[in-house]
């Protein structure tokens, strides 16, 4: 039997992810008939973007689930039209390998203190060699699919690694904490902060002042996760003081980062332009023809969202 | 029993080692008295380096070693008034794994390409991802200890992995590289190469014209293993044609590097001041409490050099 599947999402995403879908879907053994023009009651499945003009999902009476294109769902979440099941992209392949790329370069980078290499207009010539990597903690709050990762190869790297998470999830050589209290021992003294954690009204601000200020002095505060996790004035406030020697942020409440926006201009702050970690389209359109594919076959969906926690 | 322990050295090294040595000695169960001035008959080692004022060792009757924090020796091997035991400074812990810190870092920093992020006077937000570690070929030349600790660090960090060294040594998960032809085979099309080889003869301007010529246009050379092993006329001439993309260079044949060479202000070489690797006061302090431990318990000491040989 034939499913149709619509693709709802903007047209630079149709063309980067046609193909790719349409060879997983054979190689999963899914007949599709895959289009983005299919009228809404003959839908079986809706591969979603939220950025995308479709936000009444109500006339897909049909529909068995909606498969998000993105790791983050708070811009679909909250739709009150959305009745089907939500599963959201977990990539592992190409999201969590792009992210443990990413936090681990930067990482390194702040713990070998590249930055005075890199940028050394007076030549200067300072033998002295960092500390290893055993004398550094770093703190990952988030220990989801991407925080965990993340924390695994820190630990191979030797790192003294602590991580924090809503669920109290444990990973192996990994100091594990979870509550508030748990979130000031996690933080206190920490060299580096890698925020990992989705974004929730309960994660909103996690990054505040207080927490700012139970780092170790002159540490480093690193975002690839979600804008909302920081309070931003708090943050330029602790790094004019000093509390907080460097922020590196891939992430911010309004993209691209406005021009006139004062993380630009700081010295000690670092933009990357979202790139942290994306959905690669060979392997995301993997996940999504196996979610079709256990859908036909009556199996549970992967990655589905718990729609009270909003993630 | 209490042992008398004299430790020999220029007094930035007693203000590093001082609070290493006595945890170290203490953790290894030693009972000693360390200090830096003690009558010679009394003392039973001698932790020394080639440079300290004491270069008699004729009134050290009743030392049992001279336990050098160095892992060169050619300061003391031929000291005619030494007939103690000497042993040399072998810091696997720490030299190891810095450079694998190092290593891994900047492999990371040139494949992510932070420095358009780190540099960006423009405030640029181009949002797009750099390829995964597994679409990126390095090529590390030398497989000794370091060498292999690299690569396999690499390896995990999903990047492909190639390998050459003299003697044809295999890693795993490394496609691995000897002689002339292999040298070819594994520099050609490499995206960023890590020269790790000793200094020798046979391996002086191994980075020749040739060699450079191989690489993938725009690729990236890291040399942490030692100045010579690179023609740095024929880097330079590579850098400025855009064959090579970026160098990023710990060690030179002059150090500290003169302040008129052309790498200081080449914009696109990174020069660190030898500090990829180098021995760390816990982990040596950890090496000399071990021998004295052997010492004092009849057991041989570890790292003992043959005086003829010279190391």
């Amino acid at each position: 039997m034939t499913v149709n599947v619509l693709f709802a999402a903007r047209k630079a995403a149709w063309e980067s992810y046609e193909a790719p879908l349409r060879a997983a879907l054979k190689a999963a053994g899914v007949k599709a008939r895959l289009s983005v023009d299919l009228p809404a009651e003959e839908v079986d499945y809706i591969v979603y973007a939220p950025n995308s003009d479709l936000q009444d999902f109500a006339p897909f009476t049909r529909a068995k689930a909606v498969l998000n294109l993105w790791a983050g769902v708070e811009g679909i979440v909250k739709n009150p039209t959305l009745t089907q099941p939500l599963a959201r992209m977990v990539d592992e392949e190409g999201l969590t390998q792009g992210m443990v790329e990413w936090v681990t370069g930067h990482v390194l980078r702040h713990h070998l203190g590249m930055d005075a290499h890199i940028v050394n207009p007076d030549h200067d010539w300072i033998e002295q060699a960092p500390p290893l990597a055993r004398d550094r903690v770093v703190t990952i709050l988030g220990l989801g699919t991407l925080g965990s990762a993340c924390a695994e190869m820190l630990v191979r790297l030797g790192f003294q690694v602590r991580g924090w998470s809503r669920s109290g999830r444990k990973v192996e050589n990994v100091a594990c904490f979870r509550g508030q209290d748990g979130l000031e021992a996690a933080l206190g003294g920490a060299d580096i902060v890698v925020l990992l954690l989705p974004d929730t009204p309960a994660t909103e601000n996690v990054m505040s002042a207080h927490a700012l200020s139970l780092i170790k002095r002159g540490g480093v505060i690193i975002n690839p996760g979600r804008g909302p996790l920081i309070d931003d004035a708090a943050l330029l406030s602790a790094l004019d003081s000093g509390q907080v020697g460097h922020a590196t942020l891939d992430v911010f409440r309004i993209e691209p980062l406005p021009r006139d926006h004062p993380y630009w201009a700081h010295p000690r702050v670092t933009v990357t332009p979202h790139i942290a970690s994306e959905t690669r389209t060979d392997s995301a359109a993997r996940v999504i023809a196996e979610n079709i594919r256990r859908g036909e076959a009556g199996e549970p969906f992967l990655h589905l969202v718990d729609r009270a926690a909003g993630y």
